[in-house]
């Protein structure tokens, strides 16, 4: 499991759409506060594989793609940790 | 926007997976509960167009292919109104 402390510290980038307490800045963008580390994990796997387009992924695939497993592991656990 | 209780009636498929609250049924499954009317819109067609692979998209995109617009907007505001 990451580890939601360095999460937070990795997720500075996600907050101008994610929010900084994990809601969506406009409706375009999901919540994520409260959500699932497996999913978030698996959700950004796939951004960074280039496998999820659609939707955002003209800005998702990029950012994913300077993330590590363990950045992605970190920023998960921190996300699902929040309070919905 | 759609129609939440039209919404609750078309998406007992997904409850499945989903829960019947909007809470995942497995971790791998993202919780809906209270997420953005517009994300989910977003993220449903991008299933149905084929364009959103990888995680649980050999699940979703047939599931979202029997799907129409107004179906898409009622089960996103059904999702949408749930409490997290």
């Amino acid at each position: 499991a990451g580890d939601s402390a360095a999460g937070e510290t990795k997720a500075t980038a996600c907050a101008a759409c994610h929010g900084t307490d994990g809601k969506g800045t406009s409706p375009i963008y999901p919540n994520l506060a409260g959500q699932s580390a497996t999913y978030l994990e698996s959700a950004l796997k796939a951004y960074r594989a280039g496998e999820r387009g659609g939707g955002m992924s003209a800005i998702m695939s990029p950012q994913a793609q300077a993330l590590s497993d363990e950045d992605i592991a970190d920023i998960a656990a921190y996300y699902a940790s929040l309070t919905p």
